[in-house]
């Protein structure tokens, strides 16, 4: 079975190595916290404000602000600053967390679309730091994708009713 | 519903800021990669040697040098190192990473008796570091299986066959 990260590198078109180059410099000291802080109110924003409702749907359980304040922390632990993100949540879990989200190809692609337009219209994020959290939002879009499509694969109904569930079957 | 974090405290006994209490300084550098080599090392070779059969069959699948590997560059990452598990493997995503393996109670109890054997007879872990690292396993241990846990309720079977399944239902 391909691995997590093989499939998101196929399916995003972005090496591993690309998607975590985030980590040849800090980025979090190199942009700083105001800036993470605007970028996820950008992206969340557009997010919220969809005008395809199939997508704003998917967050419609979730709270904006709440939604703004998970994905800051997370970017400035990513990024090499402070780890508010466990402080507060403990392991960020990517593919657990998301679980109740459905993560289609679509979603991935509308999420990474609203990204590239946040990272576009936020002030002072250089070209380079820009092309290195495309490749790692990409790569890690695709993974989170793969890591839905995997929890479906892994569940195991009794083989008897296999055929009926079209489920991989194991026999108990 | 309780978060996976409010779980792991109740369970492991450990709050979360006492389990990443390991972000107070940095433990790669305190430690040094040696030290988180032997740890794992001598780690393994409990687990794979344990002469309770039900949980050495955990690791059956398991290549043995993959899985110190594996552990290795995940505590170089997470207590301050280079980044070495997301350059090979991408994110940790521990949860997913983790669903293979029936990760009930019982088990994270025997894993984490033989880290504290390993912790205890490793030698340049000073016993501030020990503390900490004891703690931040032991909160992940229950994370874990409140992630697993959690995967269960996540599955939903059509509400006719939940009572037989003793499932979550859903009308689809």
């Amino acid at each position: 079975m391909q691995s997590l990260q093989q499939k998101a590198s196929e399916w995003s078109g972005v090496s591993i190595a690309d998607a975590f180059a985030i980590d040849e410099a800090n980025l979090f000291h190199k942009l700083g916290l105001q800036t993470l802080v605007n970028l996820s109110t950008n992206f969340y924003n557009r997010v919220y404000d969809d005008d395809q409702e199939w997508f704003r749907s998917i967050f419609a359980n979730s709270d904006k602000q709440n939604a703004i304040q998970n994905q800051i922390e997370f970017l400035v632990q990513r990024m090499g600053g402070p780890t508010l993100y466990s402080q507060r949540r403990g392991h960020p879990a990517l593919i657990a967390r998301h679980r109740p989200f459905p993560l289609t190809h679509e979603a991935a692609n509308r999420w990474l679309h609203h990204m590239g337009q946040a990272l576009d219209s936020t002030s002072a994020i250089d070209d380079d730091s820009k092309i290195k959290l495309i490749n790692f939002f990409r790569h890690t879009a695709y993974f989170l994708v793969a890591g839905v499509e995997h929890k479906d694969q892994n569940f195991h109904v009794p083989c008897k009713d296999a055929a009926l569930k079209q489920h991989p079957c194991k026999n108990f």
